[in-house]
């Protein structure tokens, strides 16, 4: 379970940097963009511009490129928190409709497996389980069941978002202040993300790291705070 | 806990109608929306423009009305439903932040409440309460321990959303498909609405009665399946 | 120029219809969507539960598919419709910072082109050209001087939407009622997808095929009005 | 002419500041919202407490104020702007359903009325307006003869937005780089609500009076450029 949550890239764009670059360049160009795709450019001149168009805020031009994310092993407690982000698209599985009798799957906080806590933990969520089964068995509806399922509980989605809000999710739940688990889920996304393009680096980091402040209330020292 | 969840409705137009009426002459209208607002114009005539765009599925003069919505007593499973709405507005009762010691509520779902197993439901509700306050107290932070806290568990929000958005929202969660505890909520939040705006009744429906046929896989029987 | 306007698809998915059948399987599955992804599937069986789940209005599912577009010789017209659209990204040339000093290009509606009126027509273009052209040499900033550039003047955008969107487009932009320009780019844009998703075909229609009526004041006569 | 574009505030909440304070409050404690919302509170501890919030960054709680606006005598090279602001809602005037003709108007940007090529303008503006009116004439539909009609061509707008998205509306378009007449449009935007919400006048700023710095590639030196 240590290795939670399971995050794996579906689905990115075939040419991320040259679709970013073809959009900057129609906006200030008298070419027709297929030209500007046809055309070949060297790597090091797109990079060039589109660094330069990212830097002064013009953030629209990386909606082009949409990356799909496969889910496991999260749970509902951080589900709850990423599906407040509007620009993003998920098909979350049903508690409704798929029953966890017989694969109820949970997750332990790091500060409670770590604590003395843990086996009476476990054993409530033993006990939850079985109630939950019972109650299932009984002729409960599993969306009713599930009333009692804890925050803990696991869920899968298949999760999409363009490069632009993967920019702004990173900024936000990067941050140390952002809970643990979905820091964890959205740099394995990022991570992902980097591996086919590395230039994307400087650009998926914390907030801090863009403004070159902390604005949050309490700071955790990275950058200084706000004046 | 009957009379959960509570809604009340926080916020509305000062002119619901007239702002519609004056958004939908000012697409057709040589006139300055200025001098259309200030006219006076009997509510008939306004109504009547108004249902003449509506009903040809012009709906994007219905955006410039918002409401504003106070929500109590209503379940994490319900409200992990209702912010997947992206086109709404929630500020919601952070489990992080609140904690949970000493004021733990949850809903008990008619079905299990009605059953035999309603003792057994309360009795989780305490262990599960008793562990958390012992959690907290060890020093286990509140957004940590809440990995026991059952869907179960009520929350707040305060929710915004325009006209059209509450329209969409009926069509969804209106439908005898949906959860009942979503439903109870939706239609609380347009009783209140209609208790100021009668004449919105007729589209603050389930999608059934807007299409004329139902699109579940499983219907209720209100209208025909689709052919 | 009676190609107008040019479209070509510069990105789509790598494989659309696997990504919507692992989103809609991730609903109502206890598998992992890797899982899901990585087992082998027919496509047959891919079609049969997707079109299911289509048409019972679950479309968030479709979300995860995205097309990017390169668009030139489309009005200014067009595209002040076309980025009416807030679901879509638009990459968009400036008349800003483009100027139109020799190769100020525009489009002539059909009904003009084949009336006696088209020689007046070109005439203005031209001088309408030339007095852009004289202002622009005596330092008037291009961001002004654009004041007198008509409607038909021509722009160029990169456009990315998903599917869901591309499908709302087809609907509204399909439309008998929707202007020819954009009904053309619409058009094009959808056979470019259908070239390689024939499976779309029967999602890429305008409402009144979705519908089985027109909700149109005036319609063309295709389906039967609304009752 | 030159006291345009012409904007009026057709609606604001009747509680601005105490629907976001409870907003606020909502999110950090126990209390009902409603319980919140009932309780008498100062203006001062109201005001405290969201001004904290909004400088942490935490903008979605302003998210629950909207703002409608008329607006005339705009010319349609702006509303091609405007309307690109994604989280706003708009009823415009439509050159399709509206003909121009007997009630052409337009504006002079500033350059050329101040230029010894205005005569010529106006000259420019009236030939255009007559073929407009001979092509209406002919039976050329409003819809193509509107091909010609110039971007200084005015428009009307039902515009609305919420305080969220006119804080970002104000970063991006009082900028000294953004162009003159859409700075005029939304500087009158936002004086209308600081009439009404004083305290607002230090949230409704250019992007650089938040940041610090400018990260404009070529800057107006009111605030030092990014490093």
């Amino acid at each position: 379970m240590t290795n939670f949550p399971i995050v794996n890239l579906l689905s990115k764009p075939e040419h991320t940097l040259k679709t970013i670059y073809v959009a900057c360049r129609t906006c200030y160009s008298a070419l027709y963009p297929i030209k500007i795709w046809e055309d070949s450019c060297d790597e090091g001149k797109m990079l060039n511009l589109v660094k330069k168009v990212l830097s002064s805020g013009h953030h629209s031009t990386v909606e082009h490129c949409q990356f799909v994310f496969a889910i496991s092993g999260v749970s509902r407690a951080c589900t709850h928190q990423l599906v407040r982000h509007r620009h993003m698209s998920f098909s979350q599985k049903s508690q409704r409709y798929v029953t966890e009798k017989g694969n109820f799957e949970y997750i332990t906080p790091p500060k409670i497996e770590n604590s003395n806590l843990n086996e009476e933990y476990k054993e409530l969520m033993e006990k939850i389980s079985n109630f939950y089964e019972k109650m299932i068995t009984a002729g409960i509806p599993a969306e009713d069941a599930r009333a009692i399922l804890p925050n803990a509980t696991t869920s899968s989605l298949v999760v999409s978002l363009n490069l632009r809000e993967l920019m702004h999710l990173a900024q936000l739940r990067l941050c140390t202040n952002a809970q643990l688990e979905i820091r964890t889920l959205v740099k394995k996304m990022c991570d992902l993300v980097i591996a086919e393009e590395p230039w994307l680096k400087e650009y998926l980091v914390p907030k801090c790291e863009i403004k070159g402040y902390c604005d949050e209330i309490r700071g955790c020292g990275r950058k200084p705070q706000k004046a």
